[in-house]
């Protein structure tokens, strides 16, 4: 065994409790052959149009000068030009000079993050909201303050009770399908929430990557697109969105639409951070974009995924009748669900392991006030067929 | 003319006084037709291995459920281990745990900044160096000090003389053919930089991406290479590089070997930064280098870079002879010169733009003492013709 020697290097104060993902080092050990995974975020590999990115990489490597060459830290002009008409389809008016390129819209996230936040400062996070968005408030030593949410997304009486309390910088507030709770935050509260921003001068990073995963009838507008409607509010909002559910996450492709001197900051902490997206992941992306293959795609995806989540719904039914409660999500990649007994699921995750099952104990989730009864379940990943197995594996893991 | 409404954004106190690359802003303007750049630090386009590319990236999309598909932060371990055999070809023994790959080596030296530096501490940089790196210090709000170099490099007895009156947390250096110097540090003093790191305990951050590209013979062995022979030296020793100059840029791959307690905070800030980097652009860069056509195609590189410098030397010698004083490179893309009466680069620009010739004042390298008659000319990305052309422009862009 080696011994690994102690330097006792002298690391920022901001590292300090900064563990690391818990569901990216779990991801590690669920690659074992025969575990069904209902953990990670994965969106389906093999609905991946390989296809037609094979054919948008091999039209990006006929203009290597630009495809393989360094490019400006904003994105590709053709690409963002793109990206803004995708966003028009969605229904926000957007140019392609308000928004810009980002390595997944996680790093929307982290540039945000550097450029508004000092110690200190508070920022609200929905509760449970994604770990991601937690670690960035933590790295940059701010204050978290968590509201709850149920099937309409956030409790906005809650929010407004801090904001009238203390001074927030921003809440960070994922409207569709949320990454663990499936919530969708319902059009009254998506008008009530911009009309709040204005009030108390809050800024709101909207985060939208799974809004075109719906099961039935698309999600209501985006609170980008209905800032139209609410005069003022769009210059407290901040948009990101990414290909990363419905093309690739392997491209890093994501973006974010600001007002414009938030933008430039985010320019100039993007310029030390990678100088830019992969050129060549932005052009293939951008030939992708352009061949209109995801219009026709992206039925495909939601197909799956509703006959996904409905498996896992029956099968929970079925299986785990009275143990287990939960929203049925009307899209996105996740099942969040609580033990009603109250079972703690990070104990309950090692017996799953055991019978080849994992899924993600709801705690980290949950910023400073975990409820360990809770997890989350993503059915994305997995075919139906699977998918039942595993939640029978998971109903005999829970029994004594 | 739209007037854009001023909001009094609060942004974070780390952004006071970040401008953003002035270089990068100049490469826009610089991209006008007939304009010739020795501006900017772009590899040659033509040079690139586009067919070698092309059937590395077809090949990636035979695996699309790992090439299209979320990876783990540290990077896809295939590729980590390419990199580390890389390494040791370099005369370094690297395990592929002992590395992670970075989106670009630009991203190791801010991730490095955020987990090592507090506001305050004390940096030591290359004088001139890689913006990049003062930006990178800059917005941790540390302390920048400067120590000169010659051809030989950096100048250690200046180094030693602060690192004498006040505790340094590290120090950046580009040993071979740096951005913007062009030096190469010797084998003498790259030993006894190693070994100043172990006396003072300060951590040396080597960033190595222009080593490959020597015209003559290669540089001595890296820092990391040297370390093995001096006991202590590699557990202060941080050294990146990338494949941005020798295989394409637009790829973003690069790595970062370090101590494992380093490396398991970089990843911690790595996985809110951009969770991973670009797995397509990962499996594109590892079949790429398992082909082995890299080591065919590094002669031709080389051999490029030392036409088009010969080049550049004889056009001054021909066309500015007393004006330009500079040491001719034995490696690398860049020219370092000062015009020999004084006279300010920055002004000088503003007429060789009309002139339809652009390079980089020297002010933006230099940190906090700026000697404004110095200036960068980069000769990677123009043919002999067009540079002997260039300067041409640039001697008549001087004359009354």
């Amino acid at each position: 065994m080696l011994l690994e020697k102690t330097m006792n290097y002298e690391f920022a104060d901001r590292m300090a409790g900064m563990t690391g993902s818990v569901i990216r080092e779990m991801l590690k050990s669920a690659s074992k052959p025969g575990v069904i995974s209902f953990a990670g975020g994965l969106p389906a590999s093999e609905l991946f149009d390989t296809e037609g990115l094979r054919m948008a990489s091999a039209q990006a490597l006929e203009n290597p000068e630009i495809a393989l060459q360094y490019g400006v830290t904003e994105g590709v002009m053709a690409l963002r030009e793109q990206l803004a008409l995708m966003m028009w389809a969605r229904g926000a008016l957007v140019q392609a000079e308000q928004l810009i390129v980002t390595t997944g819209a996680l790093q929307a996230i982290s540039l945000l993050g550097d450029a508004i936040l000092n110690p200190g400062d508070t920022v609200v996070l929905e509760r449970p909201t994604f770990p991601a968005a937690t670690d960035m408030a933590r790295l940059r030593q701010a204050n978290i303050r968590t509201v709850g949410m149920d099937k309409d997304g956030l409790n906005l009486d809650e929010l407004e009770a801090i904001l009238r309390r203390e001074r927030v910088k921003f809440i960070y507030v994922v409207p569709n399908f949320g990454n663990p709770s499936g919530a969708m935050l319902s059009l009254e509260r998506r008008l009530r929430l911009l009309e709040m921003a204005i009030k108390y001068r809050i800024l709101i990073l909207e985060d939208d990557p799974y809004g075109e995963l719906y099961f039935e009838s698309p999600p209501p507008p985006s609170l980008l697109a209905l800032s139209g409607q609410v005069p003022g509010a769009r210059d407290y909002l901040i948009s990101i969105s990414s290909l990363s559910k419905i093309v690739s996450p392997g491209l890093r492709i994501g973006w974010m639409v600001a007002p414009a001197e938030i933008l430039r900051q985010a320019v100039i902490i993007k310029q030390g951070q990678d100088a830019h997206s992969s050129t060549f992941a932005q052009i293939v992306a951008l030939n992708y974009l352009k061949s209109d293959r995801l219009r026709y795609r992206l039925p495909t995806w939601r197909r799956a995924y509703k006959a996904r989540c409905e498996t896992m719904v029956e099968a929970i039914k079925m299986h785990l009748p009275s143990q287990l409660e939960f929203d049925t999500p009307a899209g996105g990649m996740f099942l969040w669900a609580r033990w009603r007994d109250g079972r703690d699921s990070t104990a309950l995750l090692q017996r799953a392991l055991e019978h080849d099952v994992v899924f993600v104990p709801g705690a980290p989730f949950m910023g400073g006030q975990p409820d360990r009864a809770t997890l989350r379940l993503s059915f994305s990943s997995s075919e139906p067929g699977r998918i039942l197995r595993g939640i029978q594996r998971l109903a005999r893991a829970r029994m004594p």
